[in-house]
This record gives C-alpha cells, structure tokens and sequence, in this order.
C-alpha cells in the first residue's frame, strides 16, 4: 500500500488556512492520525481512491448523500442534459415543478414541498413552520439527538447563547412516558416534536424505536397536538422509498429530507401536510442557490432510478450478507461486537471500548485491506454495492477482526 | 413575443405542491402577474429564455451568483474536470486546500477560511465565531438589511420567537452616533457588527457608507472592540476582487462570501484573521455538501478567469455606460430617478413611487423588450455586458421609459 503521505502534506497545508484543517464530520481526527486518508481523488460506483493512490470499497457513501453509486450513469445523464441548459438562474426552472409533484406523490403523508440545499435548511425551516402553525414555542427533541448545526441544536454550543435553546426541550430517546411528561409539563407551549426515524447518534449504538414508541407518538400527534417532524435527513430513502416514517407506519404532518436525495447534489426538502401549508407559506425560506436546476434533475433521475431497480430492497439484501459475515467473523473469534440499526444503514461497536480504541484498530486494518469504514458513526450501504463487493470486504474485515483479536487480547 | 402562458401554467401546477408556487426571493410576486416570465428554459451569457421561449438580456444575474455569464466555457471545463472524478466524497478532494490558499492570498484581511453552501450558512458562523472570539453575546445590524434567513436576522418573524433575536441590537444605516451610541449602551456584551459593504437593502434606493461612518467602523474595530463582520455575500467579486472591504479600506476581523464564488455553483466561505482562528477552530460548521469538490472547482476557476480578464473593471465600465444611458434617457423625459449604489450592483427608482408602480410598468416593458430587470430589489452587472448588449438594452429601457411617462403622466 502506498501509505498516507500526500494525505498528510495536504492535510498540513489545510491547518494553516482551514481552522482545523477539515471541519466538521468529516474530520480526520476521529480516526487515529496517519492510519486513514484524508483526501480523495476520485470515485466511481461503490469506490473511491485517495491522493495517495489507496483504493476503497465506500461503507461511509460521503457520509450518505451516495446511494446509487458516485457517477451513476442515469444519474449523470440527467445532470448533464439541465446543466447544458443551466444550473442557478433567476427563477426555477420547470424541474421545480416536476420534483415537487414527484416528491408529494411519494411520499404517503405529504401534500406540498419546499427545497433548501442543506438538511439543517430544511429541519430549521420544519421547526419555524410548526411554530407558525400552533402559535407556540416550544421544540422537543431526543437527548443528544443530532439535526443540523442550526444554533437551537448544534451539538456544539460554541458561539451559541443560552437564549438560542430556552425552546428547546428534550427527553431520553424511546421513553414514551417520558415524552409524554416533556409535553405535560409544557402542555402550552409545545410546537413540535423533531426525531429522526431510528436513534443514529455518532458514538452511540443505534436504536430502533420499540413499538410503544411508536404508538406513544401516533397518540400524540394528531391536529391538535404538536406537530410531529421526521428529521429523515440521514436515513431517507434507505429504509424505505417512499420515507422513513412509512416504514414505521408514521404519519408526521412534517419530514425533511436531503443528503440521499440527489445521490451527492445538492438538495434538500421538507414536506409537509396540508394543514400546514398556510403556516408552511408564511414563513420565509430562500437561499441563492435553492432553486438550481441541477440538483433537482439529479433528484428526480435518483429517486425513478431507485424506484425502477428496487434498490432499497437490493440494499437490504447486500446489508443483512454483510451482517451475517461480520457477526459470523466476530463470533469464531469470540470478540463481542454490537450490530445495530437498520441492515441498510448499520454500525459496529465493540463491546468494552469506550474510546473506540478497538473500533479504530478495526477500522484502520480494513482501510489497509481496502474497505472504508467509520469507528464512531453509523455506515451506509447503496445500490453499487453487490455481492462481490461483499465477498471482497469480508476477506478484508476477516484480517480486521483478527488484528483487533492480537492486539487486545 | 409569445406570452406567457407556459409559464403561467407552470405556476399553477406549482402552487398546488409548493407553498406560495416559488417561495423565497425569486417569488413572480413582486412583479405583476401575467407580466414577467416564471420558470427559464435555459441560459448563455447574459442573456437567458423563458419557458416560452422569450429570450432576455439579464439584469439580475441569478439574483448574484452568475459573474462571468451563464455557462462560462472556462468555468465549466474546470466544472468537467472535476465533475468525471466525482464531487461530494466522505472526505474533501484537494481542491479544498487549493481555493482555501487561493482565497486567503487574495482577500487582504483574511489568514484562513471556511466553505459552507448558503450565503446564510457562513453569515451564521460568522456571529458565532465573533461570540466565542469575543465571549459576549450581542450582535449589532443596520435596521432593515438583510443577513440570510437565519433566526436571529430573518426579515419575516413568521416562526421565529422573541428569544431567537433578544441578542441582535439595530442601528440606522450610515449613522456612526447612532452607532456608537448601541454600542457604548452595551458596552460589556457586544460580540460583533455584522454589515453589508453598502446598504442594499431590497425596496430601498441604495446608500454608499458616507466617509465619517467608514472613520467610525475603522475605529470601533479594533482588537480589544466588538469583531466586524462583513457580509459580501450579495455584493462581493463586483466591487473589488479582493472584497468589497478592500475597496472601502475597511479591515474586518470577518468576511462572507457567496453568490458569485462559484459563477452559480453552490458554494460559501467565511474569512477570518489569524486572532480569530482558535475560536473559529471552536464552533461545529459542518453540512452534507459543504466540502463538495464540484463548486469549489468552480470557485477557482471564476475567480482565476475574474483576475485574468480584468473582469471588475469592465463590469464598471458596462455599468457606468448603463447608468449614463439610463440617466439620459430618463432626464430628456423628464422622468425623475434614483440612480444608486455601485455601477456593478446599482437600482433605480422613481421618484414618488411607493407602491413601485412606475418600476412595475419599467420592468414588464423592458421584459417585452427582451430586456430583465427588477422592479424592487438591485440589479447585477457581469463580465458577459458587452458594448452590444447596453446598447441593445438601452433600446429597450427608452421604450419602457416612454411606457412609464405615457401611464403615469
């Protein structure tokens, strides 16, 4: 393997101009320094290559914004024939119109859209439009619940004021007494209620709502109650096609979607019903670029391409092989691994590893062996990912497991 | 000319799916319905066609965002480039580093930067920076300018509560007492002062900053004083290529940018000097597509062509033939108007027009023209003007003065 090197040099040039070199999630510093890349290249279906020439099978799909695979040729086609017309201009163009439709005839609770280009965009905007709703303040959210970097709930309070979050209410995930003792005690003054569709917390293993829940939030919300909004930003359209509050028999009056949507352009949406749509119209959502053509031809081409193929089942069925061989793998070599979430967006822990000094052992050994992985948050399949490429990342996490094996043993 | 009945239909459809049909700044709204078209076809230069097929000399420039022309042939193979290797990744491609080095080489006041995609994702970041740089809380604004859709600065409060702007402070424009008075009354909690290089607020003639106010800003921001801020979001890359702080020998701690980076591509960027990096370091700015590798190729490729081709000078000297033109046309019909701002971002008025009937008319016959103004909010020159394309505008523009004299005499 060529190593790190031109990772390295580049990484060091960003940190002179780029206040931590690589904000944000994709940070290197969550993997141990020199033992991951930092740059890419290129990619193309299910892999991509680093500056240094390393090539991998991709389990992070840019963190999900991939879904059919990077430059997937529907995909592209689409892209290239709006951007031969245009991309950003002064006013929609018909796409707008066509994605919208589109979109509301998907999914199940849906009447109407807005689109932004970030998925804080868009759960910002659902927030203010079940406040302009129900004439109230209050916002409830799970307990370290992450839905964007929008000031009432960056995970990171740094330049926020205490003023920014007195709204903000929150209750341990997939404790419906709890929530509702949150929303009694608040009776009042609660807005909303914003979840994601399953708990996929970094660092955290994920959670599946239980059923009592899930019917805890099917009481709650109904007309007169809070407005209930499915921040499906991160798991949207690989669960289910049509959404993940289908998938759970959910009927939020509000979901927001955007990474998966465009299979990497930039767009984001929030849907909502009907009822809301007056409030939903007042309220006043714009950005320069939320209008442009191209992602919304990348959107459309994206979600008829996942329909005609049935590629989230396609994507269960590639998650549960790669399941089954890493528990499989885990097991014979007696190391306790957690396997948690949807098949389709999975993550891995190890027991006893608080620091995650095992996960990134493991994670570090599978990139030598070229399969990309993530030691602190949750992975994501796509449709490129096929059964040899499930076959070749087990040969790779086999070495990663035993490494792991060695060295704590 | 064929009307505008395509799009009129369009509108329809789009209402039905998306609350107010196009929300946001490009909203038809503040045009008369019926009189101006509603979705685009397609674009070149700077000229763009409707969806029924009526062609226009743009004056708006995707309100911004398209400096060089739509479809700029050397922006677009920079675009290509990149576009075959990929464009959103789990990690930046190299580009990163290069357009963070390019910008902070170019921009005098800058030592590193950060990139997001909405002009409002950096304007945000910017006052968080400034309150963890500085420990206080308080934001000061010009009343009535417009900083992004963020909580704190949103110009409609639909869903908005009292807390998200407890901490923003307002002054009137270009009143450095005024000014100094917020800032002396809030002496001990004032963490920054966000302004637009000149105020360009929509359905206002436009205000250059007067020499005793810039003495004022230059004092006020020291190292021991609030952080300035400027938000060249709308205004920036038409002034000066280094900034429009430059070009008014102003040294903010901070600079925002966006619109015009990327000739139309989505990107965004904050700049800061070296004092503010540990706590730019600090605050959590991160999104789905913000290390994108697809604008940020369009960054440098734009503002590469931008230095080569001299491109500020000529949009001023297009301007300056504009404004003349204009100017004449309206004095020899004794039509009073406001000529203001920058020749590169300027707006007219007319005089006593407070329901913007008289540009309402302008507009919709400059249109008929083929020419595409606004009748509200300031124009946008670009580097695709030509000699040609004035003097064909000013054809239009002395049809729609005609216009404007015959209703409203």
């Amino acid at each position: 393997m060529p190593g790190f090197d031109k990772s390295q040099a580049l990484y060091q040039r960003a940190r002179k101009v780029i206040p931590g070199g690589i904000p944000g999630h994709q940070t290197p510093g969550l993997m141990r320094r020199g033992e991951s890349p930092c740059f890419i290249e290129k990619a193309e279906g299910c892999r991509f290559w680093d500056v240094d020439g390393n090539t991998y099978i991709d389990y992070m799909c840019a963190y999900g914004p991939m879904i059919l695979g990077y430059n997937h040729p529907k995909v592209e086609e689409a892209v290239q024939k709006q951007r031969l017309k245009g991309n950003c201009f002064n006013l929609p163009s018909p796409l707008l119109v066509e994605l919208a439709e589109y979109l509301v005839a998907l999914v199940p609770s849906a009447d109407w859209t807005v689109f932004g280009k970030n998925g804080s965009d868009v759960t910002n905007y659902a927030c203010q439009v079940a406040r302009a709703h129900t004439g109230k303040k209050k916002i409830i959210m799970a307990e370290g619940a992450y839905h964007g970097i929008g000031a009432w709930c960056n995970p990171n309070t740094t330049g926020i004021t205490e003023e920014d979050r007195v709204n903000v209410l929150t209750f341990p995930y997939n404790d419906p007494q709890a929530l509702q003792n949150v929303v009694k005690a608040n009776k009042d003054d609660v807005a909303g209620l914003i979840l994601s569709p399953f708990r996929h917390d970094a660092f955290h293993d994920q959670e599946m709502p239980t059923e009592s829940f899930l019917q805890g939030l099917r009481a709650l919300c109904n007309p007169e109650g809070p407005v209930l909004i499915i921040d499906d930003v991160r798991a949207g359209f690989r669960l289910d096609l049509r959404g993940s509050a289908a998938y759970f028999n959910l009927h939020p009056q509000l979901n927001c979607f955007s990474k998966a949507l465009g299979n990497g352009y930039p767009i984001s949406a929030c849907l909502g019903n009907k009822a809301l749509m007056p409030s939903a119209r007042k309220v006043y959502f714009t950005g320069s670029f939320f209008m442009s053509g191209v992602p919304m031809a990348a959107a459309l081409a994206t979600l008829r391409e996942m329909a005609e193929t049935k590629a989230v089942e396609h994507m269960f069925r590639m998650g549960e092989e790669l399941k089954q061989g890493l528990i499989e793998q885990a097991d014979s070599l007696k190391l306790e691994i957690h396997y948690t979430g949807p098949v389709t967006l999975p993550f891995m822990t190890f027991a006893n590893d608080p620091a995650f000094d095992k996960a990134k052992t493991f994670c570090a050994r599978a990139a030598q062996e070229g399969v990309f992985f993530h030691p602190s948050h949750n992975w994501f399949l796509s449709a490129a990912h096929g059964e040899e490429e499930i076959k070749q990342t087990l040969r790779a996490t086999q070495q990663a497991f035993e490494e792991v094996k060695e060295q704590f043993a």
